[in-house]
């Protein structure tokens, strides 16, 4: 299966998410019909993209919501959770430390960094916050392969060379610049501007 | 122009962000290799993505980063500053709105609106927090085209109901689900979890 395409991957995890809203609001099955417009995507594509991976529904039945679950978990890796490093505790970097919607989606932010000497060793929640110079050494001794990249810009790419550095293998880069790693790391962007951006486009002034 | 794929458009931002960097870093010229060094897509697609607005390049010479970044900012008619209104004035709501890179790219936030009586009438920075219960009438009076949407999930639809209302045409939904909305407005949607889930496929546990 590695040869799906990225923009089939790209609609799992929407997929799974409206799957599990189906679950906390009563519902057992579904069928790409219903699925898809929750989603926006359309049924035919919706069957399409899930056949890559094997046979979920039954016709007349659809799907059953839980097996589905489960099978996007599995794909998707999420069946567990993955320890996450934090970078960057600027104000959106509290925000992020705070956000309850990680460890039940799969993810879990297991210590958070800065540079500036006098954020570290000061407590949020339950996390210290740790000296960016330790990154590279703890990243390599707890097996860290995903991170979150909340630093300014202007340090983005030095703070990702060391992410790399430590066996980083997944960023979420939350800094409004696309960073350079090597073809084996990969990097999820998170610029709002950019959203506004696409949207603008459609727009009529 | 309007059968341009939405793939392209949503390339555009991503070569502006680029090109306004190179700028800041006293350049002048490019070219499609270069600048898809710099945003890890092939030079052949860029050129095919510009050619669908227009020539921009002289072969040998390549671009004119100047030229060019005011082409795009015309494309994506973010060449004059767009008002915004942010809803939901959690954490994530103050940091968006203590963000800097919004005005400089196009987007001004020019009220921000909670449900809670505690937080209506505070102030940030030099925002007072707004009822969203005039919301719809705010929006229609001021011609409120894109809002950016912080609030729990729990009132994400109401609230998003609110602004179809109110006329607004692009949602930045923050809130973790899919939004249903006439087919005339446009969501993008800024979930970290599906970025984190999306990269978790490619790793091996």
């Amino acid at each position: 299966m590695t040869d799906v395409p990225d923009i089939v991957v790209s609609r799992l995890p929407v997929y799974l998410r409206a799957l599990q809203y189906m679950v906390i609001n009563g519902k057992s099955t579904t069928s790409s019909q219903e699925l898809g417009e929750k989603v926006g995507i359309s049924a035919a594509q919706i069957r399409k993209d899930l056949s890559q991976f094997g046979e979920f529904g039954k016709q007349g039945t659809g799907y059953n919501i839980p097996f589905l679950i489960d099978s996007l978990l599995q794909i998707l890796k999420v069946e567990k959770v993955w320890d996450v490093v934090l970078v960057g505790m600027g104000e959106l970097g509290h925000a992020i430390l705070r956000y309850q919607g990680f460890v039940n989606r799969g993810f879990n932010i297991v210590a958070c960094y800065d540079s500036d000497p006098l954020k570290i060793g000061t407590k949020i929640n339950n996390y210290s916050i740790l000296d960016v110079k330790d990154l590279v050494k703890d990243a390599k001794k707890a097996e860290i392969k995903m991170a979150m990249l909340c630093v300014p810009a202007s340090s983005a790419q030095k703070v990702t060379d060391l992410l790399v550095e430590g066996g980083v293998l997944a960023i979420l880069n939350y800094a409004p610049l696309s960073l350079a790693v090597p073809t084996y790391v990969r990097v999820q962007y998170i610029d709002p501007v950019i959203g506004l951006q696409r949207m603008a486009y459609y727009l009529n002034k």
